[in-house]
């Protein structure tokens, strides 16, 4: 595995942790899917279509989101809004995710004076 | 799934993400693996011995961690570093991982004031 491999592998894994997050703070603004695979692309977080339409159905399974057909249109669409629950879990998420970024910048101030 | 079966899982996820980054943060400073698990606990980022070790193998065969056996006591010891290509690993994944913590607190204010 060359360095750029090795980079592009643990990057995807940093990133992987962050989708669920990531959705559940979207769409406290209610959201279709397409809509929010521009949004997640345009605030950093790109996530692929197919990974993140199984995941929407499967959070709303969970009851984390809540989910509605708009058939204003010829065509319905589903449209997804984060629960109450949901939202809570993206609270607790995104501090453990704080408690993370504080715990590396820790371990590297600790180190840094050593190199 | 519960709520807090929910929490952990994903808070694992989160965590799996930072283990490699955080090991190439602490081992710029020459440790032993078993340091190395009280370190990373006592940071916040708990990790298990039978996940612990294979992987300091593994980044040594990758070239990110170099290795030296103590054997001034009775018992030898192996001790690992992180290497230059290492800690220039670590540097990228730290900026990618500072990079979705923006994205992350973008999406939260972007949608914070519709709740």
């Amino acid at each position: 595995m060359t360095e750029s491999e090795f980079i592009a592998t643990h990057r995807q894994e940093l990133r992987r942790g962050t989708v669920v997050l990531a959705c559940l703070l979207a769409l406290r603004e209610p959201g279709y899917g397409y809509a929010l695979l521009d949004e997640l692309a345009g605030a950093g977080v790109p996530v692929e279509a197919n990974t993140l339409y199984p995941l929407l159905r499967r959070l709303e399974s969970q009851g984390l989101l809540a989910s509605e057909w708009d058939t204003s249109e010829a065509r319905p669409r589903k449209f997804y809004r984060t629960s109450a629950q949901g939202a809570a879990v993206a609270r607790q998420l995104q501090t453990e995710w704080d408690e993370l970024t504080t715990a590396l910048r820790q371990l590297d101030l600790d180190q840094g004076d050593n190199e």
